[in-house]
Order: C-alpha cells, then structure tokens, then sequence
C-alpha cells in the first residue's frame, strides 16, 4: 500500500515510520526543503524526532503533487487551525478513491467542527473515506518502537480496518471503532483538561487532585459526546480514558507545561512564550465550552480552565472550584 | 459524632484527621503503646505521618474498650489478612447502633470475600450497618489537607449518607454510591494493575504503554464486576478510575515499587524485601484471577501478574502480553 503523509512534525514523521514499519510505501510533504532533504538522504528528522533512525522507505518532498501521487491512504498531520486552506489547496491532487486519515486533534475555531468533518469538507469527501487516529499515543515514545495500542475510527468499519491492517505492526496495535465524534472529542477536550491538571500541579497539589480532575474531566467529556450522539463505551477506551492519562502524565505535553506555569503564577502571554507556543487546549477550550453550551450540558472544568485563561478569573480561585460541588452521588 | 478508628497507621491516622476536621470526637485503637501516647499527648504519629500535626479531638489508647465506647461509627484500618480475627476478638465490644465503615483493600485469600463481607461477617452486623471508603486518596496528601474527592458506598444509602457527612468538611469532599461490590473490587484490583504497571516501568516502558495498561486494566476490572453483579457506573467513577490512576501514578504506592523492581529483574523475594513488605496486589493477585475463573471472566493482565508473580513466567514475556490481543474493537 502507498501512502502520503501531509506534515513533517513529530506526529507525522512518526506515523510515516509506523506505516513504513506496517509494509507501506510513504511519501511525506512538507514546507521545509532541509527536512524533507534530511529524511530523504540521511533517513534522519532531527529537527523534530533526534536521535531516531527512519525507515529507507520513507521520502520526502515539499512538492504535494510527487507526495499524494498514487497514494491509497493520504493522512494528515498539520497545524489544526489552518488545515482547512490547506488542503483546499491539495484537494485537486488528491488520487481517485483514496481515504483520508486525520491525526490532527482539536476544534476548528471559526466553525466549532471537529477535524474530521474539516477533511471531508475541504477534500470534498464523503465521511465513509474519512478516518481518526487517536490514542495514549506520545510520537516519541512510538518513534522508539515501544509497544503502542491506539484507535481507527471512521463512519465505515471497512475503513477503518483498511487504516487499522495498514498501521499495524508488532509495537502498534490499532483498535477499531465508529464513533468518531467520540473519538474526536476525546482528542479536543483532553488538552482542555491536561492545562487544568497541569495548573492543579502547578499549585502544588498532588495525586488525589490530579486523578480526581482526570476523572471528573473524563465524566465531563462523556457528558457532551453523549449529548453529541457519541457511544458511551468510547469514553472509557483507549481514545478517551488511555489518551487522557498519557497526555497528563507526561511532561512533554505542551498543554501541561503551560497549565503548569500558569499554576505558578505565570500570565498566559507569559506562559505560552515560555511553553514555546499556543497550546491546543488554550484555543480549543472556547470552542468547546460554546459546543458544550449548544446542547445545554455543563462543564465545570472545561469552564474554570476558560475562566482562567481567557475571562482573568484568578488562579487560586480555581483549585477548590474544580472540587466544588454539592454532595452527592457521582456519575454522568 | 463520636468515632471509633482501628488501627493507627498511615491510611486510619489520617482518616482519624478527616473526621476530626469534619467535627467529630475520634478515638484511635492501636497495638503500640508508644504511638497511641504519641497521639494522645503530642498530636503527631511520626512512624506513619512524619511532619503532621493531628487535631487535639483526637486520642489514642491500646484498649479497645476505651477506643469504642459509645462510638456512633467504628471506622476499620486494619491489615486485611488478619482483619477477621481481630474483629472477632472485638466484636462484643462494639456498641449497639453502630456503623462500620472498612476502608481496608484487598480479598481474603482463604475465602475470596471483600472487605465488608469480612466487617459484617466478624462483626455479626447487617449489611446495611456497613459503609466502605474509596477513592483517589493517597494518605499523605489528604493529612496535608489537599482536596481530596472520595466515595462512600454502601447498601443502604442512608448509611452512606450518614458516613458522607460525617467526614465532609473543605479540604474532604465524598460522594455517595450504594454498589458496594463494585467500588470494594475497584479496591481490590487496582493494587494487582499498579503492579503490571510498575513492571513495565521497570521494563523502560513508557506513558503510552503504562496509559494503555491502566485503560485495559480499568476494563477487565468492569468486566469483572458486572459479572459479580456490579453497576456499570463504578467503573469510571472515583472509586473505579480515580483510585487506579492515583494509585498507579505514585511513586509512594507499594505495590507500584514493587513491579518496578521485579520489572528491573529482582526476583519476587528479593523485590518483597527491598520494598519492606509484601504489596496488597500481590497477596489478592490470585484471589482476583480466582474469583474472575468462577465466574467465567478472561483478565489478562491479572493472569499475566500471577503468571510473573507466582508462577515463573519471565519478566521478558510480559509486557508483549500485557498488549497481545487479538486487532479488533476494543470494549469491555
């Protein structure tokens, strides 16, 4: 099988190594003519993934048109916010019959959609050729070849064992599922709540904190996936629950360090100069509580975490306001 | 409210605090003279709580008859394995009226019972005088006064209440549930789950691995309790979720050192003495795998530990078993 893989960042660099690993053929594009340079010849991205060694068949190449030509899976790994204009711009070489996979987490800011329904839209596909991969999926540790367990999800099952058979190999194991609005919330909302713990952390409060928010922010995003139409079992999976933890535990995760330094005092202009970046739950978080108010479904985290970031609710106002509420059985 | 509390380590000093923070008059029993005069005269247990200062409504005696007079709730904080026996010693002792509440872990190796089962068997009380406590609550984090969410369970919602408020105040926030079976197996599993996890810590796995091991644990524990007969929503609730993450996340948890040791190549015996004591998990491992094969319920990952623990499996061998299951949807 051939595949193109759109972004030569971590994620995608990765999952072009996990394809090459599966059998496929791939081809990344991407802007910068040293990195592409770099995989093709030295079979190195050092920029994004030091010290790992890529697959020989693996190339790259800032020209889409050599990338996407004849590829059977075309998978996308690009900045969120701008993948709309983008891929309209690639929509006319996209190969007949080809299926479009997208890595990329979050809610577009202008139209509230989810990133998969961006694909369709940009790329004129139906959404029975659109997939999702989402999972405890950390590019590193995966580019390291440790054992990984993730999650296709697409419309149409037949999709998504055709990504899942094209993706697996001995250190990754693809589930499948068909609820992609579940899936995809849970890759939104995640980094909402990873700044939540990552303030929480940065006050100093510890593990019961910590596995409490978890817990409660899983209970949250279930809330809305189900108001959305989302299946329930895939709160609990490897998309939901498995994501979530992987990115709260880690310290590479950028929205957790940013959570992290605004727990410590940091203004978020401040913060996001020192976290090198915008993370994805500080543009995401509106997003998802205006999605959450349209279905009239309450978020309490997801609302102190915009409280604080963008309404200047202040920081020590938020720890006890995460745990605040009345006594009573829990549940969804 | 008066309070009876059994036992004066770490977890029974603590939740001691908790109910003296939350206005009741608590009374320690423990077996050391010498840590119940400590308590009593100088408001500290340095053996178990280095560093915290206890309330002054708080004594200690090594005369149970002292401890339980008059006490409206006897609250349990015993080591499991010897809990049955002791309680038989004290049941006379016990006031007319009182509620137990266990907040003791684990199985009873020679019977396969939970916790409660135990409290109302020894203690010849009715199921609906018997509460249980658990949650993402590390000890040493709730005497710190950090914001702690739990859950009291117990058949009679009444009595659940009943406990709730009498250990709620600022920094301690129960909620109540009235599935006992569920919350004491979420209790009991989760110290066999830390121990995978630790192992494949030990092993130099990374977050995605130990994410997906806590996601698959978490659903082989489900699948687990409903057989047994539990609610559903357990599961992903503090008791369930909560208490697996905050567990599997401390380096102070026992059991978690434990894998991480024998994932580094010490043998059982070795890693029992060099973490000071035999872990809960690996004690309740094959009562759990136990109780899973009378039911007709596959855990892997439970197997996979009594496999490593108790039955020579290489340490090599586990953590591709840990993720080897067939590519396929996922769900309980």
């Amino acid at each position: 099988m051939r595949a193109a893989v759109l972004g030569t960042g971590a994620w995608g660099t990765t999952f072009a190594c996990v394809l090459a690993d599966a059998g496929c053929e791939v081809a990344l594009w991407g802007r910068s003519a040293a990195v592409c340079e770099q995989i093709t010849t030295e079979h190195r991205n050092t920029a994004y993934l030091p010290g790992i060694e890529l697959p020989a068949a693996i190339t790259a190449s800032t020209d889409a048109s050599v990338a996407l030509a004849g590829a059977d899976l075309v998978v996308i790994a690009i900045p969120s916010q701008s993948a709309r204009a983008t891929l309209e711009r690639l929509r006319t070489l996209m190969p007949a019959g080809c299926v479009a996979v997208s890595l990329m987490k979050g809610v577009e800011l202008s139209t509230d959609q989810r990133m998969s329904q961006v694909v369709a839209e940009a790329l004129g596909l139906p959404a029975d050729r659109v997939a999702v991969v989402s999972g405890p999926n950390l590019a590193r540790e995966i580019a390291e070849r440790q054992p990984t367990a993730t999650v296709v999800a697409s419309t149409s099952e037949e999709t998504a064992q055709l990504v899942a058979r094209a993706c697996s190999s001995a250190a990754f194991r693809p589930y499948t599922n068909t609820d992609v609005v579940g899936v995809e919330l849970c890759g939104a909302v995640k980094n909402v709540i990873a700044v939540a713990v990552g303030i929480a952390q940065g006050r100093g409060l510890g593990y019961n904190t910590r596995a409490t928010i978890i817990t409660r922010g899983l209970v949250e995003i279930t809330r809305l996936g189900l108001a959305l139409g989302a299946d329930a079992e895939t709160f609990p999976g490897l998309a939901g629950m498995g994501d979530l933890m992987a990115t709260c535990a880690s310290p590479l995760s950028r929205n957790h360090s940013l959570g992290v330094r605004i727990g410590q005092g940091m203004t978020l202009d401040e913060a996001i100069a020192a976290t090198g970046g915008t993370a994805e739950g500080v543009k995401s978080s509106r997003s998802v509580l205006e999605l959450a108010e349209s279905v009239g479904v309450e978020m309490p985290i997801t609302a102190a975490v915009v409280g604080v970031l963008h309404e200047g609710l202040p920081v020590a106002d938020l720890a006890p306001l995460l745990l605040a509420r009345p006594r009573k059985a829990e549940g969804v």
